[in-house]
């Protein structure tokens, strides 16, 4: 008689050492002299020594999130090797918003059926980002779980910690009224509106060249990698050859609920965005949905960053030093100014120059 | 004409909102003086300053996990207030054998379709969990994946992050040939090994109470709570009344890969596992899962922790010690010397007496 076995069961405890192996050397890259011990320990160990002494009043910031359904797109052109950045940048743009800066991240990666290989490049690619912005990719989970996930679908998501002085926070307090709005440009829908974009991409080829995007295809438009915001906080915080930091009073990263629910969440009481959509271009992928689709664009808003990955409110005297700062840097994402600060008067959080007009 | 919206693609932003609601006050609770801001912060703050003054050499230690396809027994049962328990009991015990006390916790739900409710009651267990172990749950993401999750399943995996001084790290470094090998009681599978029960108990009633399990379903047994043993580690590391602090010299989370594959992770060269099975009594289920599932030994002691959650390796003199503070307590988990160190002398990196005495 032949008894139960793991295997038969669905889990291959080999395929998910297999994939360990192979992911090892690639991790591992990501660990500087802070990370204490290799891979294999039950916990990843982040030696706070080296960075205490540049904070005086040390506050982590942590964050979990996933890439949402752009997994989906990648599941169905087989193009593993973006998502793992897509994670690692959408998450180090969840805490930079709040002024601090990355130390370490975790990743979580689960399917139906391990498949060793696909599982290292997807884990690869999220080393590879950890490497590129200088943080460890300090430990992750691979699991397998048949029954859970549709075969052939992943699941990816992770944790970043990183850190900031308190009193470099950036909470939006001090935002006042007159204040400007920058947006940074978007690479594309970044992590968010997949499921939208997915439906209305239906029946489309996802590999065609198309004139209309550029002479992308969807699956380029929908594939671009989530921009990591990180170097040109950077240097709106550095001291410059134009002066002092930059005096960032509040910044939105504009994921999951567009530009309709991220905005307030930095507001403070009585304060309104007040946004002009002529002001910015957004990557085509946009218009192409929102025609195919039919989507409404209050729709669209709520859905999608709509162009804009990132907002920054600065006082209006130091909007234009922002600009320039971001503008110095080679490979910067496009940036101006979008919008106003205003008074809420009862309104809402987030008003539209087009909706005015409109009236 | 009725263009394409966000919901139509079976993403409900409402429904997203309403289970944060839900949850609000239960997170909340957790958050002690520590916690800098609200709920709904892009990042969450973790002020370090009132930790730091007790650790003289901080070290961050970090790990991510999930529970398995435990999630499956729930929702065949319809049962998730325990769920989270598990997964946050399970993150603080990988950290534990390292030595480290856990400060917060983040997790991530995710499922095809979001039913408020359903994850309120998963991350309310989290929020409980993480009050009971007096840790703040200082963020997470519920994420709906159409068309990525089998409809009616859920994953859930989380991040701990704790903190150890790097004098106190525990890492198995120092352990000895002769050491004692302490087994503290699992309450059941804890976390590891359900896609195997999962297949054995098909067909099975799973709510019908069962003499062999002592009265209880199987639903009953295979949802036992992960067991935390933080209170039994923080009574060794203790000065006590029978003196210093018992020399705690390796500890082993038995997670996935059971018996086999967790022991040698802390085993420094030359060094084995030699347990005695005859020595600690398993809770029920894993007698019945053998049986029903004619389950070859080599193949439980893989999948399962075999009814062990927790291995302590500590100097021959210190044993009693040990299991004296461990007993002392109310609700402590059963405990005993259930092996030893033995030299490894190039066999197996964990032998196993029933093996020997077979041969």
């Amino acid at each position: 008689m032949s008894g139960a076995t793991y295997r038969d069961a669905g889990v291959d405890i080999e395929a998910g050492n297999r994939a360990v192996r192979l992911m090892k050397a690639a991790v591992e890259a990501t660990h500087g002299p802070a990370v204490l011990g290799g891979v294999g320990a039950f916990g990843g160990l982040f030696d706070l020594g080296g960075v205490l002494g540049r904070v005086a009043r040390p506050v982590l910031v942590a964050s979990t999130d996933g890439v949402g359904t752009k997994t989906r797109v990648a599941a169905a052109v087989g193009r593993w090797s973006s998502v793992g950045a897509d994670l690692v940048n959408h998450c180090i743009d969840d805490i930079l918003v709040q002024g601090a800066r990355p130390l370490f991240f975790l990743d979580y990666v689960a399917s139906a059926r391990l498949q060793p290989e696909q599982i290292a490049t997807i884990v690869g690619g999220v080393a590879a980002a950890c490497g590129e912005a200088g943080i460890a990719l300090l430990g992750g989970e691979t699991a397998e779980m048949p029954g859970v996930y549709v075969p052939g679908e992943i699941d990816l998501c992770g944790t970043i910690v990183g850190i900031v002085d308190r009193e470099q926070l950036v909470d939006g307090s001090r935002i006042e009224v007159g204040d400007f709005v920058l947006g940074l440009g978007s690479t594309g829908l970044h992590t968010n509106g997949y499921s939208l974009a997915r439906r209305v991409v239906q029946g489309h080829d996802l590999e065609a060249a198309r004139e209309s995007l550029g002479g992308a295809s969807l699956a380029d438009a929908l594939l671009a990698v989530h921009r990591s915001y990180a170097p040109d906080f950077e240097r709106l915080r550095a001291d410059g050859p134009d002066g002092d930091p930059v005096d960032v009073r509040g910044m939105v990263h504009v994921t999951g609920g567009g530009l309709i629910d991220n905005p307030p969440r930095v507001l403070p009481d009585g304060a309104a965005f007040w946004l002009d959509e002529s002001r910015w271009i957004a990557p085509p992928i946009f218009d192409w949905l929102g025609r195919e689709g039919g989507i409404a664009r209050a729709e669209q808003r709520h859905a999608f960053n709509c162009g804009l990955g990132l907002l920054v409110v600065v006082p209006e005297h130091d909007a234009d030093r922002a600009l320039a700062r971001i503008a110095a840097r080679s490979g910067a994402p496009s940036a101006g100014v979008v919008g106003r600060i205003v008074a809420r008067d009862g309104g809402a959080p987030v008003r539209f120059a087009a909706d005015e007009a409109s009236r």
